[in-house]
């Protein structure tokens, strides 16, 4: 069963469709024919896909003919041809945000809410990359002791934001060094040595979209209204988002309990070793597909309070391998 | 009345003891004679007070005669000679945390407590940097509504760290930026382009001293038990603290009457309007001696919840700046 080998597109060369490839190939997925598309900028592009070299071909709705999946990196693909590619009988898994919080769309953490693919209409979405890495540590806790209140600070990579601000923070930090000025092309600010807390757009409350992405997705993925305030900064870290999260459970969890329930969870490695010098960091995060928690504390200024420390790749488990999983779980279930 | 100009020694010549030179000079503090004290290592160093060339001198006892003020950035030195400076009859202003705790000894936030300077017996402690600068946001935010909670995530920069910190953060990206290795040497983890949950040691209960400090400062200078819960990270800026900090007032607070309330408080610069890319950054408040505040918004989460985005100049604010409004506070009470 379900061996059969899989034609399959991954539209965006950007570094999500990157990283969408690298771990397509790394966890062995059964492709049959591998289709690399993106805009008529990036056609005829090379591309590597499990040491073969890939030609880029310009998206259009002919592109998903026989395509059994088709990934979406992200960014404005995903609103002209998502349609096209579930017409011709693709199943696509979409990381951009366009139907994450469309009741017919199922969103999905592998480690979270896997059955939510059982109700897929052509369509699965791929949730916010800080939401991702949230969710899954907090589900087992969640499981456990319920969650009567989340307060997050996030500390987010600029691959977040793609190659382009990658290569804006980096000519930044060689003109700093260099006595030279660099202005701000791509992020709105000035990132070089810098931070601040202004991811997507701002909404009429204050508040970001990045923002609402961790309230909302997290309300949807979870299946419950778990009360969620997030402040999301963008900080001067190539790659890898790390997170300040401070829970008030339901019951009381002392911190061995907490860090028992989440050794033991789905997609997790526990760092939590601080005296050792061993606690999660973006440096050491990037390039592994698991969410890193550590610094798990109590938090005596509430009744049943936890600070847990989270970080993971943004590329990997937030955004491609959190979709390759999705894929994989379609395969368990006979659906793909 | 108190226009006698004063014999100033200020003992450390790292990042924060040239900041108290600058800023003692741009404050026009009526300096008769200025002092630079520091180890042998440092002594016969040329430095620079209101223009002039002064020579450092290696710290002894006898360096203290005839000293009115004594400013020490901080380190080892004020174990060692804090006492005999006050034995020389100097008033002490103290950046190190030796005597933070101390009862005999205020700690004191000219916007918060200035009243606490009558009860000193020659040495007056300067909090923490990112106690500071939370400190002054919470304190009109406390008076007005009171505050049942605060939850804060920093965003701590190379510079709290001192000079060789800074040094090693640019010697780090040189090396990334040229496919080279660089160890860390002075923090405890690589920084270029990473971050960590680490600044201070760790104590037994898995939170570091640095976080500890943000708490019992913190109920020191308000001279209340506020429960406060911290994470404290370092970030890859070389100047400028950053803070999320999430309170719960004991009165409703509305954001718009947060935001007047602290617009009208001492030392705070309100930068509120991020439609208009205005919120505190690093960047822009560096350089600066006032307490920057944005992002103000209401968490509905709880009753009375409100986000506020708190950064300050660490060195000037969360230091120097701090240490010389302290002596500033002594020659208004007629006590310097």
């Amino acid at each position: 069963m379900h061996m059969a080998r899989l034609n399959v597109a991954v539209v965006g060369t950007g570094a999500v469709g990157e990283a969408m490839l690298a771990v397509l190939a790394e966890r062995h997925f059964p492709v049959a024919e591998i289709k690399v598309l993106a805009t008529s900028r990036s056609a005829g592009k090379k591309v590597f896909f499990a040491g073969q070299e890939v030609t880029v071909q310009e998206t259009t709705p002919a592109s998903f003919a026989g395509v059994h999946l088709a990934l979406f990196a992200g960014g404005d693909a995903s609103k002209e041809f998502a349609g096209e590619a579930v017409r011709h009988g693709a199943v696509v898994i979409d990381n951009s945000s366009t139907f994450r919080l469309d009741p017919d769309v199922p969103l999905v953490v592998p480690e979270v809410n896997p059955e939510a693919v059982r109700g897929h209409h052509g369509i699965i979405a791929n949730p916010n990359c800080s939401t991702i890495q949230m969710v899954v540590a907090l589900k087992p806790l969640y499981d456990a002791a319920g969650l009567r209140r989340v307060v997050v600070s996030t500390y987010q990579a600029i691959s977040g934001a793609g190659s382009d601000a990658i290569a804006e923070l980096l000519e930044q930090i060689r003109a700093a060094l260099e006595g030279r000025e660099a202005q701000p092309a791509v992020l709105p600010q000035r990132i070089a040595f810098n931070l601040f807390p202004h991811i997507d757009v701002f909404l009429p409350d204050g508040s970001t979209k990045e923002e609402m992405k961790m309230v909302n997705e997290t309300h949807k993925i979870m299946g419950a209204d778990i009360p969620v305030t997030a402040t999301c900064v963008r900080v001067p870290v190539v790659n890898g988002h790390a997170e300040a999260v401070n829970v008030e459970t339901e019951k009381k969890l002392a911190a061995a309990e907490a860090r028992e329930i989440l050794r033991r969870a789905p997609g997790i490695v526990i760092q939590d070793d601080p005296a050792a010098g061993l606690y999660p960091m973006p440096f050491t995060a990037s390039g592994r597909d698991e969410v890193f928690v550590g610094r798990i504390r109590e938090d005596n200024t509430v009744a049943n309070g936890l600070n847990l420390w989270v970080v993971a790749d943004n590329l990997r488990k937030g955004a491609a391998t959190n979709a390759v999983q999705i894929a994989e779980v379609l395969r368990e279930y006979g659906m793909l």
